[in-house]
Formats: C-alpha cells, structure tokens, sequence
C-alpha cells in the first residue's frame, strides 16, 4: 500500500465519513480551531443520530463547556447518542437523556448524579448498557464501544492541536488515542489556546491526535474530592488506624499501596509520622504509593516515608506542593504532575501489595456495595484495586505472606482491605444481612447484582472491634463467623457465638486491638501529624494552597 | 511553586542528576540528536552503576542498535545495572550479565534467550527479579521500578524527539512515560531522522518525552512471530478447530476475544470462512478482537466476519494489508497501523469474552507452563489474558453463560480455554502427572513455581479426545476426572474411570465431537479457507507481501 493509494471505500467508511463531517464545519473553524460561539452547531454537525459519544466526565476534571453545548442541540438533528463515560457527574450529563439527545449510558461512576440515573432508569428515559471500572470502561473502547466522537477537556493547546492537559491528566490520554486511531472525531476543550508552540508547558497529547480544538467559555470545572479535613477524624478512626499499622501493615510488610477516598485512610496517613515512627517502620513500610495526592500524606512525605506516588488524577490547591516535590511524584519538564488513571489503575491493580478502602454497607460474606436503594452510584476504581489479580505472577513479601498452604503450586495474593465502622453516624448498622444492591439489582432489571467489592475478594475486613483475618478462613462458614465475630452490635454481629469467636482468636484468625498490641487509651486525636488544614498547610511549608471551603482560619 | 522557582535540592535529586548526566554529552550531540559513533560513549555518560534502566526488547521490535552499544560500554565505568525488559530475545542483552554490565533482570517474556538465562542463573552471573506478564511489568514502572534511564526504538524522529513508532507501536509508549515524567532519560534509537517536522509520518509519542535520539546504523530488528503457514495445519487440528467452533464459540455465544499463537487458533481462524459459514454463525460470533495481525485471520476478515481487530504489535508483511482495512484495523491518520501492547493487554484481561491458548505441558488439575527443564522461558502475556479478571462488572452473553447458580451474588466468569494435544510430535505426553514447572522453581529458588496459567483459572480443555467444561466441575475430584477424560492414552488419561466418564458425558461436563455434532469425517485439510501462504496473499488480493521463509512459490 503506497501513501496516498485510493482506499477501498468498502473497507474505509469510518474515515470517508470522519473526513465528510470534518469537511462539514470548515466555515466555523479557523483550521483547527472552532470559534467557540459556533460549538453548538459544530457539534450538530459532527456528532450523527446514534453515534457512540465519549464524553470526558471524568473523577475530577469535566469537558463542560463541552458538555454544555452538546445540551443544547437540536434533538432533530442528533438524537439517541450512545454514551460512554467514566464519570457522570454533572447536571447537564442527564439533561442529554431528557432532551432525547443520548439514549444509551456506559459509564463506571456517578456521584452526584447517582439519584437522577436511577430515576431516569425507571422513567424509561435512560437505559445502561453496563457499570463498569474505569479501566475496563477504557478497555472497551478498543474493543466492542469504539467511539465515533470523543469529547476532552485540557488546559492549553496550541494551533496544531498540540495539547497540555495540566495535572489532571487523568483518562484524557486513553480516551483519545481510542478515536484518534480508529478515525474517531476528536475535539478538546481547552483554557487557553496559545499561538506559539513553544508557549505550551509541555505536550501530553500530539496535536496530531486532535481533529479540533476549541477555547471555552470559562476554565474547566474540577472538584477537589480527595481532600479529607483531619478535624473531621474521630478517636475510633484513629484506633481503627493503629489497628490497620500493626495488624495488616507491619505483620504483613506492606511496602506498596492505594489508598481509596475516606476519613479511616486518612487517618492511617496521619498515624504514620507518629505512631508509625515509635513503632520504627519508617522505611520498611508503605513506601510506593498509587493515589490521588492526598493533602493528609504531606506530614509522611515530609517526615520521608515516602519514596514515590503515581497518582489517578489531580487535587486541587496541591499543585505547587507536587511541582516542589519532583523525587517523589511523577511530573513533567515543566514541574507540573502528570496523572494518569489508566496506568494508575493498571498499577493499583497489578504493581502494589495492597488496597484498602472504607465501605458504607457490607453483608455478612463480605460483600460490598454502595449501590443504595435507589441510586445507581457506579464502581469506580474500586473493583480494579479491590481484587486478587489472578494474572499477577512476581512475588513481594507482603503478597507471598498470604499463602496458607506449602502446595508449590500456591501463589501469593493481594490484600484488599475493607475498612467499615459497625454503625454510621445515624445508628444505622454498616453490616447488614443483605445488601441494597441485591434489591436495586432485581428492582433495576440488571443481569446482577451490583457489587462493588465481593466477599471472597477480601482478605481482611477491619472494624473498631478488631481484624477478621478472611485470607485464613478454612470454609465459607468460619469466613462468616470471623467477620461476625468484629461485627459488633449489628444484627450480624449478634449472630456471634462467643465461644466460638474466643476459638478464632485463640487461632488467630481474628485480632482484638489487645492481640496486636494496640493500647486503647493511646487511640486519641494527639496522635495525627496533623489536626486541620492549617497544619497540612505548615506542614507543606506553605506550598499546599487549599481550597477555600477547607480555609476555616 | 511559580515556574522555574528554585527546587529545594533535597527533593529534586533525580531532576538534578538528569540535568547533569545530560550536561556531560553535549559535546557528543547537537540538539537532541547524538552522533550515532559517539554512542557507546555516549550511554557510558548517562548512564550511571547500578542504574534501574529499561530495554525495549520487545516482542517483535528491538532496539537493538542500543543494545549492542549497551554491551560494548566499559564495565569499569558502567555496571551492576538493573535491567527491566518486557522481552529478552537477543544474544546480547545475555552478554550485558556476561561482561558484568548488568546483574539483575525483571522481564516478561525470554524466547531464543531462556535456556542461557537459565544457565547464567545457575552460574551466578544473573539474578531474576522476577518473572511477570507484559502489563505487569509496565505497572511496576509507575511503583517500584520506576527507571533511571528507558532505551526504546522508533522509526523516525523529528529534530525535536517526535517519535513515529512505525506499525509496531508496541510497548515503547508505556515504558517511555515511566521516565519522561520521573525524571529518567528516554533515549531513542531510529532508523531515520527528518529535519522538518511534516516529514513525520504521524507523531506517536511527543518529543518533549524524549531526551536523545540517534540514528541507528540499521533498521531495528523485527521478527515475524505471528506468522503461521496453513501447509502446516494438520487433520487434528482441524478437528479441534471444529469442536472449538461448535462446542465453546457457538455454545456460549462468544462475540470477543484473543487468540494466542498457534497452529490450534490458525485452524480456528481459516475455518471460520467455511465451516463457521455453514452453521450460519457469520456476525454471531467471533466479531471484535485483540490480538496481532495474524495473516491466517485474513480470509475471515475478507468474508465479513471481523468488525475490528486491536494489535499488541504488527506483523511483518502485514503492513499494507492493515492499511487498506481502516475500519477493521486502527491506524493512524497517515494509514499505517498503531499498535499499543499495553491496551491491547488491557482490552484482551477486561473486555473480551474468551481467551484461547495453546500449551506444550499441562497437569492434570489443568496447570500448565512454557517452562520446562533448563529454560526459563517467561510468561509474555497469557497469564493476564487466561484468568478470570475479578475486577471487571459489565456483562456480556458469553460471561454469563458460565454462571452455574442462581445466586443473586454470583458473577459471571471469562472464558480461558487450554488447547493442548494429548501427545507431542516426539511421542512424549503433553498432559503429565507434574509439570516440569515445579522442579525448575524448585532448582531455581523461586518462591513459586513459574506457573503459566493456573488449572483453576482454565475454564475449558480442549482436546483431539473432547471438551472438559471445567467451569462446571463440583469439586477438585472431579475437576481431575474430566481432565483425565479428555486426556487420552496419556498417564494422567489413563488414570481415567471408563465408567465415570460416561457419567460425566452424560452429564455435559465432558464432550466428545460426537456430541457436539462434529463429523469426524468431515475434519480434512481440505476445510481450510487457505491452505497456504500463497493462498493466504491471494485472499489478501495481494496486499499481503511475506516475508521470505513463508514463500514458498
């Protein structure tokens, strides 16, 4: 095949009809670059009835300006979009299904919007193709979702399409490439178009990738959602924490690590600089991380617990920090981090000991989901992170203390960790005889039940009772009573027999704090490094530039 | 932290050590592009002893023209280095333990080299990190391996470091990140440079990722290991292709999925046109897949049974065809193929129904391993293709076929199919009481033994005797009895209860062709779409151009 041979056009339709769109919005664009008051119609012309649409809701940054415009279309003109997105979180994402421009959702999180999906779900407005991990998300647009067009969000660009995302790098790189080479449109929403290449930062995108760039109206929206106040940490975290440091951190030797979203992990980061260092594992424990940068890591990086982080995403008022901190997070040329959740995903999953985040409800097997009666809230990363990957073949200390058996054909396991205080704060128990998520499965018409985490993927479950050590259960019986036997005063918890649960400790196969010599009198707030945000902020040495809804100085 | 505010020098070490490595081969460079004659000298400066430094030995493409410079530096000045590579595959990434350059190896996959890795383990020259898959390895780049130096090679670079891969794409953008954004030194080799930037085909990687570029003083090396020539597709095979078709694609309904290398999954392939045409499953089954551009899947691709194909690597002679096929395969917008190694293995763990694989050696609970006395092979990417991937929630049919229960929390499962011929070519059994595999871990002081895909992981066995439908198996008994079943006059099948085996082919767990409506009569050479390379060029109208040892006219 010479360049510039005639293609089949059997065998090349996507891309005559990328060109035929493209040839479409000559008159609204300035080569590359659209004029922004033409997007709507832009779109309209670009964007066909029943195309696959990949829009950037993303964790943290959005293509709103995007998405905004992709509201206002004439459903006469383009209607019945195919969906795909990592993220819905926006008011706008589900006015898309109300106005009958989209009909179909693939998507793997929804925060906010979690009620309105379901609603719309039940309204017939709306139908899911399938929840999924981001990372499976981004693995079925190779494969059977390929999109037609692919909407993203970045800071900068140039006049060639080059494009700097800023440090929420985050899907925008995997997204692209699924339509940039497989003759998909792209367009990019930027901040700031600059005329010289050499204005940009840095290019995390080839301008080559993207068919269109447009300036919006106003810089894209970012939520800053990993940032947990430490005033907000209870005593109970911090015994929950102590817990965790002696009997799932220092027992097993865990040197690699995610953190999910939550007051118990923060705490965990907090504990490390003070309790952590009496107990002198600095150095021997929690020393590669994939995370979001946490502000509550700042005193462990600072007290030099931490080798590296590879992070998901962005948060915002720790750009500075980052940049300042090049040895320990991943940046670019220019100083600014580059995120990515695709290869974080792909680490969290594969390259780290262990993952261990907070969940809202939990059964007796384990279990967990924070599907509720009625909201459709997604997966996430969890799923990801919170599984033994099967195809993981190197062994570190931590993953090959798992094996129960001398069978030389036994391989290690990752530790996932659930973390679930036995009440919420409403005295409704966390531990329940059946999950939400069976009903809104049944009730929602899904093939399954929505799980977010499953029982047999757990390998300790850890409540201020103690640590039910699941990797050592013999059968799915005594997996139960173990959980039981830390469940408290919960309707599970009150299925113990305790008898039985002194049995289990006496095996070690549950842990009370006394068993891993955590003192209860010491679980106090004066053992976090740090007790507000201002303190995170001394800590940086003023480089941590918080958000103002967490400024309470 | 304004741009190009100071670093405090105690957390921009690796910044500063690049900087100063790059200060002191300037002399040897002009811009970014190095004299290709000073490059020896060259990798001697940047290079630093016990450095962590990543070889693109890949699995088709080589940057061979660093690696030979590599083993050529003097061990006085660089030594001890930590070589992570995803494929050794050339003599001399051995020599670089021989002359003490290297000392310590993380790999993925080791073809022509296993036998002298192993011997070299066994003399002390060389000590194994560990052996992974592909994208685990790739991971651990973002944890604990994060590189110092990255050596990758390309087509053709700009003066700027822009980088066009060429088709093989393959693993060079994973491992290039890893550096580029820690502050490690990305040097690429390239057959070509090009003063004007237009003269860049497309840009797969942009130059700001990239430190050094030198022209290499030969195109790289590339291999054509995808290739298979249909004469060599025997009678057997055919039967095995049909019990395939009918007994697991057909059964379950499977729409997506992998195939390994093999002369079992060719079969499957040039079978699709006419036997899978006459049952009439033309667009049911077998329509999005990962998997390399196999020449043996061009007549189904020419007969309309391929919606898409995502490639870890390209094939040599494949280029022109792949080009002509936009809509099937992905290209760039100058036409050639992007391949990705890393979302081709994401895609072909997450989003497809079914993997399928050949094996040398199987155990009777379904072990098997490429592994066996004196070589240590490595596990390339089968290990994260043929496991169940716990994390993934969207459903397909074929995923939920394998359900066995109606409990509200059970999953579905992918399918992981083992192909394997009773006996080898040699007369020596393939199904065996233990796998080579153990005593090899044993001998070598691995922690486990090097398992390629675990028996509990493998859903089907599919043998010239029958199908094993494992995922149906109660118990770990029985498990084994349907193994022996399908396992012939093999000693694991001669362990076999006659009577037993009725039962179970009663009960569906086993299959024989018989039972799937596969006429044994039927199964000739003669049902091949193309019984040889030539006839494989001829359904490619021509596009296909073989490499020399596959033309055999």
């Amino acid at each position: 095949m010479q360049p510039g041979a005639r293609l089949d056009p059997q065998w090349s339709k996507r891309r005559a009809e990328k060109q035929r769109r493209l040839g479409l919005i000559k008159d609204l664009a300035d080569g590359l670059v659209l004029r922004p008051e033409s997007i709507v119609q832009a779109l309209e012309r670009v964007i066909g009835p029943g195309d696959r649409v990949v829009l950037e809701g993303n964790n943290q940054k959005q293509a709103d300006f995007l998405s905004r415009s992709l509201a206002q279309v004439d459903p006469a003109r383009v209607s019945n979009l195919h969906l795909v997105m990592p993220s819905v979180s926006r008011a706008e994402h589900l006015d898309l299904f109300e106005r009958g421009i989209a009909r179909k959702l693939d998507f793997a999180f929804a925060g906010a919007q979690s009620l309105r999906i379901s609603q719309f779900l039940e309204d017939g407005l709306l139908e899911v193709g399938a929840i999924h991990t981001y990372i499976e998300l981004y693995a079925r647009l190779y494969v059977d979702l390929i999109p037609n067009v692919v909407l993203v969000a970045g800071y900068t660009a140039d006049r060639q399409g080059n494009l700097y995302t800023g440090p929420s790098t985050e899907d925008t790189p995997m997204l692209v490439e699924a339509a940039a080479f497989h003759d998909g449109i792209v367009i990019a929403q930027v901040n700031e178009i600059v005329d010289d290449p050499k204005d940009l930062p840095r290019v995390d995108i080839p301008g080559s990738w993207i068919d269109l760039i447009v300036q919006a109206d106003r810089p894209f929206f970012i939520e800053p959602l990993f940032t947990r106040d430490p005033r907000l940490i209870t005593p109970m975290q911090v015994l929950m924490a102590m817990m965790a440091i002696r009997g799932v951190y220092e027992r097993h030797n865990v040197q690699s690590l995610n953190h999910g979203i939550g007051f118990n992990t923060a705490a965990i980061e907090l504990l490390l600089p003070t309790y952590g260092e009496k107990l002198g594992l600095k150095g021997k424990i929690c020393r590669n991380w994939t995370l979001n940068p946490h502000p509550t890591l700042i005193p462990a990086i600072e007290s030099g617990w931490v080798e590296s982080v590879h992070c998901f995403g962005s948060e915002l008022g720790m750009e500075d920090y980052v940049a300042a901190r090049p040895d320990i997070f991943f940046t670019g040329h220019d100083g600014s981090m580059r995120s990515n959740r695709g290869m974080c995903q792909l680490a969290g999953q594969y390259a780290v000991d262990l993952f261990i985040g907070s969940t809202l409800q939990m059964d007796g097997l384990g279990n967990s989901s924070t599907v509720t009666r009625g909201r459709l809230a997604g997966f996430g990363g969890a799923p990801n992170m919170g599984h033994d990957p099967r195809g993981r073949r190197h062994p570190t200390p931590a993953w090959l203390d798992l094996i129960e058996t001398d069978d030389p054909l036994s391989r290690g396991r990752k530790l996932v960790v659930q973390v679930v205080e036995t009440f919420q704060a409403g005295g409704r128990p966390c531990i329940v005889e059946s999950l939400d998520a069976v009903d809104v499965g049944r009730k929602s018409g899904m093939p399954l039940a929505p799980i977010m985490i499953y029982g047999d993927d757990v390998t300790h479950v850890l409540t201020e009772e103690g640590i039910a050590y699941l990797y050592k259960a013999r059968s799915v019986d005594e997996r139960k009573a173990m959980i039981a036997a830390v469940s408290g005063v919960t309707p599970v918890g009150m299925t113990q027999d305790r008898k039985r649960t002194e049995t289990l400790r006496k095996e070690g196969l549950i842990a009370m704090p006394e068993d891993l010599g955590v003192n209860r009198q010491e679980a106090t707030r004066s053992l976090l490094a740090a007790k507000n945000v201002a303190d995170l902020v001394s800590w940086s040495g003023d480089l941590y530039k918080p958000p103002a809804k967490f400024r309470s100085w």
